[in-house]
C-alpha cells in the first residue's frame, strides 16, 4: 500500500475505535498508571496469512500519533506456523491495552480472508484461471476485505456498482431480453469500460457476444457445463473473457478452473472467512 | 427495536450504500427503466433464523423514502426451513437492484449471527446457564451484531470498553496485582457498575473476591477445571457471578454450562459466523 | 435522473445553502413576514440550454420540505430562446428569496456548461466522433457538472483516478516506457477496464497497441496529424479507439472529427463555461 | 493569508481529493514505483495572475504530510508572462501525478479570477472607484473565489446572507416599500452594520436615504443615469455609499467608475472567469 | 423563529440526544412497553420567562417524526408564575422518557437565559439604552443562546469574530496605537460594517472618533465616567453610539443606562445565568 | 487526563473555534501583523479552582499545531486567590487573540462548576458521603463538566441513559409498580450493571429492595426523613446504597450527608454554576 491507498483503507479507524472506546477505556484508567510502557506481541494461535500490519499499527497510532511503528520480520501475505510471534509494538501500556481489541478485530478478520484465498489460490494453482473476490463483502469494510484478498493473492472484481457493468439475471428480465440490455449498456458505458453479462444457457451466451458482451459470467454451472460453454463461447469470439461463479467449495473449485475461465469469483472468501486465530499479549518494559 | 433502538442500529446504512453505489448503479440505469416496478422475494437456501426485515427494508427506505414496508409472515427470531420465502418486497425495480447487495449483506450476516447463537443456546438448554457475546465484532457493525446474538437468544456482554470493568490478566500485571487493580477500579468506577476480574487459579479468585469483585471470568479453563473454581468462588460469596470464555466450540459448550457458570460468553458467534444463505430474486409486477 | 442519481447529485446541496446563508438571512428575515406566498419565475435572459431543474427544486426543497415542485413545461436539455419564463415555483416568499442565489448559481452553472456541449456537439454532428468532458471540472462539482455535459449531449470519460486507467506521458516517462506501463497496468486493472494510452507519434503509437493498449488518446496533436495517426492506428487494430484532445477551439473541433477519431474531449466545457443569464423574479401570490 | 485564513480556505481539499481519487488512482499505482521522487514545475502558458500557491501546495501536503513546499519567487497576486516557470515542487512522484488534476483544476480557477479582476481594476484605475465581487460564486468555492478575487486587487462585497442588509426590489415589494423595509431593517440589524438599498429612479433613492439607508445600491443603470443619481445622493446625504452593478462589461466600467460611484460589482469575476491556463509538467529526480 | 432560523438553531438536536442516549436509554427500554401512550407537562417551578418551546419540540420529533406539536397557550417570552403548567405534549410514553432530560437541559438554560435578560431589560426601561449580548456565550450553544436572549427583550451584539469589527485594547496595542488599527480596520472591512473600538480615556475617545470610529465601547468605566465620555464624544460627532460594558450589576446598570450610552452589553446573560426550575411529568393516556 | 481522554473530551474545540471564528476574525487581521508574537496571562479575577488548563492550551494548539504549551505551576484542581496569574501562553499574537474567547468560555466554565463542586465536598467533609453530578449538563458539554466535577472532587453518576439503570418514579407508573420494573430491568440488564431505583416513602423502599435493587435514590426528602429511610434500608440489606437528591443548597447539603445517605447528586454543579471570572491579557514580546 502506497500511503495514497492507506487514506482510503485507514480512514475509518477512528470511527471504529470510538465504537469500541465509547466514552473511555475505564478499566484501564483505573488499573493502569499512564506513564507505564509495555510491549505486545501479536502471536499467530494458528496457521495463517498475515495481513492488516499496516492497519494494527494506524489503530495505536489514532490512540496516540507518537506510537511507534511495528516490529516485524515478515511482510503481508506471509504465511506463518501456529505458534509464532510476527510482530511486536511497543508503546505506553493504557494505549497498547485500549487498542488492543481493534486492532485484533481488524488483523484476525483480514488474515481470516488473506488465509482463505490463499487457500483458493493454491487450490486452481497451475491451471490459467485467477481467484477473484464479489461484493459480498462486509459492510463498511469492503476496501479493507479487497485489500485482504489481494494479499492472498487474488484479484479483484468490481468495487462497486459503478465500478463497471455487469448485467444479471435481473437486469435482463426487467430490460427485455440480453440484446436490448447489452445495447443499452454500449450506449451509456464510457469508452474505458467492457460489458459482462451472466448467461445460463447456451442461446443466452450467443446472444450476449453477438451483442457486443465481451466478459460472460457462468453462474451456478457445473464444471461440465461450464467446459462446454467456454468452448462454445471461444468459438463466437476467442477473446472473451470467462468468469464461473456460485457453490465454489474449496474441493470443486479446480474442476472449474480446469473447464477453461478465466476467473472464478467466490463470495465466500470476504462473507464467510472465519477470524484467523491471534492473540495479542502486554509486558511491562 | 423501538424506534429509538432502531435510530442507533441503522444510522450507518447510508454510508453502506454509499460504499457499494459509489458514483451510481451504472448497470440498472442502463438496462432498467426507472418506472418498472418488481417484486423481491427473499429465500432461505438453507435452514436459518432470521435476522434483519428491519434493516433490510431500511435500506430501500433510504433509496426511496416512499418505498413499502417488507411484507412477512415471520418474525426476527423465527428459524425457517431451506427453500422457505420468507419476505416480500415491492417497490420500483431499479431501487429493488440497486439496494439488494447490501440488503442482502446485512441480512446474510445478521442471520448468520442469529443462527450461530441459537445453536449454543439450544446447546445449554436447561442449565442455568447463559450465552453471552464479547466484543469480538466486526468494526463498525457492533450494534447490529450484538442485536442479531439477542435475536438468537443470547445476551449481550459490555458494549465498549467504557460499559464496565472487565480487569483481565493483562491489567491485572501492569497494575501490581489483583487487589491494587481492584482497589482502583472501586475508586474509579460508577455506584451504578460492578466490577469483573478474570483470574486464572484458586489463589487469584480467592484474592479476587476478597479485595470486591462480583464478576469472576474463568478464561481458557476445562470444564472440569472451571467446576472447582465455581465451587470454590460460592463458598467465598454466593453471590458471586462466573463467566466462562475461551475455546468454546459448539459440542464443547454444555460441559462449561454444566460446571456451573452462570455466563458463558462466546467470540465466534461475531468473528466467525459465516453468511446465512438467502437470495433476492426479482419479478416484474 | 432516477431519484438514485440525485441522491448522489443533490447531496450537496444542505452545505451550500450553509455557505450562503450562515447564520441567517437577516435582510428577508427583517423585511419579509414569513407566512407570505410568492411565486418565482425563472427567465432566460439569453438563448440556452435548460438544465439543472431539479436541482434548482432542491435548493428550495431543502429549506421548505413542504416547498411545491417546479412548474414547467421545459425538459431538461430543452434549448429556449432569451426572454422565455420556463420554469415557475411557488412558495413562502421568504424561502424564495433565501434560496435564489444558490439556485441561481447552481442552475446557471449548469446551464452553462450544458449550452456549450450543445454548440460543441452541434459543431460536429454528422460526424461519427462523439464529445466527452475531461476531469477538469469545479472541484467538489464533478457529477454535476458531469450531469449537465450529458444533458448537452456530450458523454462522460472517467468520473476519477479511480474510474479507469489512462496512462499519460508522465505516467510513461516514470514507469519507463510505454511497454512497461501497459504491462503493469494489464496486470493491475480489473477485467472490467479498457487501457487507454496518451501517444504523441507514430513509434509510441505502434508501441501502445501492440502492448495492448485498447484506446489511443492523441493530445495536442493537429488535425492532420491526428488523421494520419488514426489510419495508422486502425491498420494494427481495426477494434481501436482514438480520442482527440487539446486546443478544441469550437470552430476547429470539426476537424478533428472529421480527421476520423472516435472521441474529441473537451476541457473548457467545465472548466471554462460562462455562466448562463438567468433571473429569477418573485411576485406576492 | 494566516494559519487561521488558511484553515477556513483549505479545509475542504481532502473533499476535493476524495472526488478525484475515488477508490484510488489506479494508473498511476499500476505504472509508479512508490519510491520514485520527481518534481513538477507549474507553466503559465498565458499570461496571468498567480493565485492559489498556498491551495495546491495544501492538495499535495494533504497526500503527503512531509511532502515539501512549493519552490516559488513569485507571490500571489504577481502578473506573469506565457512561459513562465512559476513554481516547483519535488516529491513522491506518485503525489505529484495523484495531486496533479486537483492542484491544477484550484490553481486555473483562482488565477482566472484573480486575472479577470484585475483587469477590471485597471479600467478604473485613478478613479475613485473600487471593484467588489459578488455572492454568484460557485457553491462550495465562495471564499476561495473572494480570496481570488482580493489577490487580483479587488475587495469583498457580503460574505453570506448574514453578513450584512442588502433591500433589494424583492425585498421591498414584499415589505410594502421602501420606508417600512429600511425600517424593519434598523429594528432587526446589530449596530455594526450598515444598511444597503437597491433602488431605481430618484424618488426610491430619496425614500431610502431618508429612511436611514446609508448605500445605496443602483442597479441596471447607464452610466449617464447613475451620474446623477450619484448627484442627487450626495445632495441628501454626502456620507451615502453608491454602488453601481449589472451588465458591467470591461470596456463599460470605467464610465461608471466615472459616474462618481463608490462601488462597482461585478458578478463575472466569479461566475464566468474562465480558467487561467496553466500545465504541470513531471520529471524524474 | 421562521423555518430557516430553525434549521440553524435546531441542527444540534440529533448531537444533542446522542450525547445523552448513548447505545440506548436502557431504563426506557426495560420498563416501558414501546407501545403505551403518554402526555407529558412541563411545570414552572419559579417565576420564568418561558423559552425554548419548538426547540423542546423538536427533541421529541427528532427520537419520532410522529411526535405531534406541544401545546401551549403560552408564547415565546411570556412570563409565567410558579406552578403554571405552561405546556404538554403527547406521545409514545417511550419517546417522553427517553426526550426528557435533552428538552429540559435545553429549556431550562434558554428560559434562564430568557428571565435574567428580562430583567435587565425591565431594569432599564424608559431610558434611551438597549441591553445586548456578548461572545460569551457557551461553546456550542450561541445561536440557541442569542436567540434566548432576544426572547427576553434584548439585543444581540456580533455573533462571531467575522460579525463586524470590534477593536479593543489588546488590538490597539499590537496595531501600534488607535489610529493605525482603525485606519488598517477600513481598509478591510467591507462597506456594509461600521467599526468599534474600545477605549478608556478622553484621548483615546478622541483619537478613536477622530480616526473613523463610528461605535466606542467603554469598558469598565463607572457610570459617572461614562457620562463624560458620553458627552465628550456626542460633541465630536453626535451620530456615533456609545456601548458601556463590565461589571454590570442587575442593581447598577440602569445608573450605566442613565449616564446615556447607547447600548449595555451584559456577559453574565450567558454565561452565568442560572437554568430556569422546569419539571416534566409524565402521565399514561 | 491521558491522552486516549483528551481525544474524548477535546474533540469539539474545532466545532467550538468555528461557531466563534466563523469566516474569519476580521478585527485582528486587519490589525495585527501575522509575525508579532505575543505572551497572554490568565488571571484569576476571584478566589477559583482552576479547570481547564488542558482545554485552553488545545484551543490554542488547534489554531496553531506549533503553538508552545501553557507555562503554569499549577495544576488542574488546585484553588487559588483573587489577582492569581495561574498560566501563561507564548504564541503569535494574532492566534491568542483569535483563541481567547474560546479559550476563556470553556475554562471560565469548567472552573465554575470546579469551584462549586469543591465548596460542595467540603460542606460534607468528614462525612462518609460522595458528592455526585447529573444529567443536567450543558447539551453538547456533558463530558467537559463531568470532568470538572471530578477535578472539583465529586464524582460521576451516570454518563447517558445507556450506563446505568435508573428506574424513576415515571418509569414505575409506566412499568405498572416497583416490583414489574425491577424484574424487567433485571432481565434486560447486562451482568455488569446494578439497579437503582427511586423511592419515595417507606412501602416503595421495601419492594425495591425485595425486588433486588441494589440502589435507592431518596428525591426530594427531606434530611429527616432521608435519615430514617436510611435506616429502614440499612436492615433490609446492609449493602444498598442510598443516594439524596433534590433542592441541595449549600447550606443543607451536611443534613443530608448526616441523615447516612452515601450519595448525594447535585444538578446545579453543572446546571447553574457561575463562570469563574478570568481574564486573559496580552502582551508583545
Amino acid at each position: 500500500m502506497t500511503s495514497i491507498d492507506s487514506s482510503e483503507i485507514l480512514g475509518d479507524i477512528g470511527e471504529f475505535l470510538r465504537e469500541d472506546i465509547g466514552r473511555g477505556d475505564i478499566t484501564t484508567q483505573a488499573t493502569v498508571s499512564p506513564d507505564v510502557r509495555g510491549m505486545g506481541k501479536f502471536l499467530a494461535k494458528e496457521k495463517l496469512v498475515i495481513c492488516g500490519l499496516e492497519v494494527a499499527e494506524a489503530v495505536f497510532a489514532h490512540l496516540d500519533p507518537e506510537s511507534p511503528e511495528l516490529d516485524s520480520t515478515f511482510n503481508e501475505g506471509d504465511e506463518v506456523e501456529a505458534g509464532t510471534i510476527f510482530a511486536t509494538l511497543k508503546g505506553y501500556a493504557d494505549v497498547l491495552l485500549t487498542g488492543e481489541r481493534v486492532a485484533l478485530n481488524l488483523m484476525q478478520r483480514m488474515s481470516g480472508v488473506a488465509t482463505l484465498t490463499r487457500a483458493y489460490v493454491k487450490a486452481i494453482e497451475g491451471t490459467g484461471a485467477t481467484i477473484i473476490d464479489t461484493r459480498k463483502t462486509t459492510p463498511g469494510l469492503r476496501m479493507l476485505e479487497k485489500y485482504a484478498v489481494t494479499v492472498g493473492g487474488g484479484k479483484n472484481h468490481r468495487f462497486g456498482l459503478d465500478d463497471g457493468i455487469l448485467i444479471k439475471d435481473n437486469h435482463i428480465a426487467l430490460a427485455g431480453g440480453i440484446t436490448k440490455a447489452v445495447t443499452a449498456a454500449i450506449l451509456k458505458v464510457g469508452h474505458l469500460h467492457k460489458i459482462e453479462v451472466e448467461i445460463s444457457n447456451w442461446a443466452q451466451l450467443r446472444e450476449a457476444i453477438e451483442a457486443g458482451a465481451e466478459i460472460i459470467l457462468l453462474d451456478n454451472q457445473t464444471p461440465g457445463e461450464a467446459a462446454k460453454l467456454v468452448e462454445m463461447a471461444r468459438q463466437l469470439n476467442p477473446n472473451v473473457l470467462l468468469e464461473a461463479s456460485g457453490g465454489m467449495d474449496l474441493d470443486r473449485v479446480r474442476l472449474f478452473a480446469e473447464a477453461g475461465v478465466d476467473l472464478i469469483s467466490v463470495g465466500r472468501l470476504t462473507h464467510s472467512a472465519k477470524a484467523a486465530d491471534i492473540s495479542f499479549k502486554i509486558h511491562t518494559i
